[in-house]
C-alpha cells in the first residue's frame, strides 16, 4: 500500500506537527475532522482516541493500528516509515541520540504546548479578562522559548543530533507551537535569535510549508 | 557498577515517578535537590537540564550521560536497566505495545501533569483568588481522569499490555499525579472506580511506597 496512513486531523498546532512530518514521508491520506462541530467527541472517534482530540492516525498496512497523542504519532511514523532514519534515531543503534530526541520531545509536549495553549486560552477564548493568568502563561511561554534558545545556541542548527544536529521529529514537534508565536501575542522571536533562525530554516523546507494547512475543509 | 544511576530529585509528583521506578530497579543513589532554595536553577544544574527542573539522572556507567524530563528518564531506564522488559516493551520486538505505552505516557505528560499542576497553582499558590481558573483546571483534571477510567474499564488492570496488561512505566508515569488527587482538591476517586482500584493496586506495591519520599532531606 503506497499510502498506508489514514490521518484524522485539522490544522491546529498539534495537527500541524503530524501533517508536516507526513508531507516529508508522503505515505498518507487525510480525513478532515471538524473540531468546530466536535466530531472528535463522537463515539467512533473516542474508540480511536479516548481523549477525543485530533490528530489520530490509523495504519492500514498494520491491521488498522490506531495511534493518538501527537508525539507518539511522530515516533510511530519515524519507526515504521522512515527506514533510513532521516528524521530520527534507532533506539538500539543510537541510544543516546534517541534519548535526546525523547528529552526534547517531552520538553515541548509537557511544557511549550500546554503553556502556550493556556496563553491562547486566556488571550483569545476565555470569557473573562484575567490579567494574572495572561501574564503567567506569557512569562512561562517566553521562559520555555529561552530554554530552546539555550540548546540552539550550543553550536547547533537542530535540537538533536551530533555535530550541528539534523532536522528531526524533535524539531517538527517543537515547531508546531513556536510557529504561531505571533498568534499567542509574542510578535517577534528577536529575543531568541537562534530560535528565530531555527524557525526560519524550518519554514524554508517545502515539506513543512505543504503540511501546515492539511485537514482544512 | 551496581548503582550506576545518580538521581537528582525532590519528592514532587514528577520526582516521585522516577524514584518509584528506581525503587523497582534498585540501581541508583540519590542526591536531594532543594527546590525551595532553587538549587535546580544553578549553572551546574542548568548544564544537566537547561529547563532547570528536577528530576534529572546521570548514568555513571554510560559516560555520565544525563537525562532530563521525567518520562524520557523512565523510558531511558527501562531500555538500559530492565533487560527482561518487566516494566516495558522492546520497540522492535513489541512495536504495538511500545507505541501504546508511548501514547499513554504522552497523554499523562501533556495532559494530566500540566493541567493538575495548574489546578494546584490556582488552588494553593496563586496570590489572587481566581474562581474561573480554579474551575477550568478542576474540570479538565476530572475529564482527564475520566479518560484513564475509559481505558481501565476495558477489561484491564493496567494501562498497557495484552490481556489485563502489566504494571509498567505507563502506570508509574500517570500515578505520580493521580496519587495526589486529594491535595488537588479531588477528595476521592469514587467517580472513577477503575482508576481508584488501579491506584490502590499501585500503592500496594512495596517499590512504589518506598519511592514516594526519596530526595526529601
Amino acid at each position: 500500500m503506497s499510502k498506508p496512513i489514514l490521518l484524522y486531523t485539522f490544522p491546529t498546532p498539534n495537527g500541524v506537527k503530524v501533517s508536516t512530518f507526513l508531507e516529508e514521508l508522503k505515505t498518507y491520506v487525510v480525513e478532515s475532522i471538524n473540531i468546530m462541530k466536535n466530531t472528535q467527541k463522537e463515539p467512533w472517534f473516542i474508540k480511536l482516541n479516548p481523549n477525543g482530540r485530533i490528530p489520530v492516525i490509523v495504519d492500514r498496512a498494520r491491521d488498522n493500528f490506531p495511534v493518538f497523542e501527537t508525539a507518539a504519532i511522530l515516533l510511530y511514523l519515524q519507526q515504521h516509515y522512515d527506514p533510513d532514519n532521516k528524521f530520527g534515531w534507532d533506539p538500539k543503534a543510537s541510544p543516546n541520540e534517541y534519548s535526546e530526541a525523547l528529552q526534547w520531545i517531552f520538553f515541548a509536549h509537557g511544557g511549550v504546548g500546554p503553556m502556550q495553549g493556556q496563553l491562547n486560552h486566556f488571550n483569545k477564548f476565555a470569557p473573562e479578562d484575567i490579567p494574572y493568568a495572561k501574564k503567567r502563561y506569557l512569562d512561562e511561554t517566553k521562559r520555555l522559548y529561552g530554554v530552546l534558545e539555550i540548546r540552539l545556541s550550543q553550536d547547533r542548527d537542530w535540537l538533536v543530533g551530533s555535530g550541528r544536529g539534523k532536522y528531526s521529529i524533535a524539531d517538527i514537534n517543537a515547531a508546531g507551537w513556536v510557529r504561531i508565536h505571533a498568534f499567542s501575542g509574542i510578535e517577534t522571536l528577536d529575543e531568541w535569535p537562534h530560535l528565530k533562525k531555527w524557525l526560519e530554516a524550518i519554514h524554508a523546507r517545502p515539506g513543512f510549508s505543504a503540511g501546515t494547512d492539511v485537514g482544512r475543509t
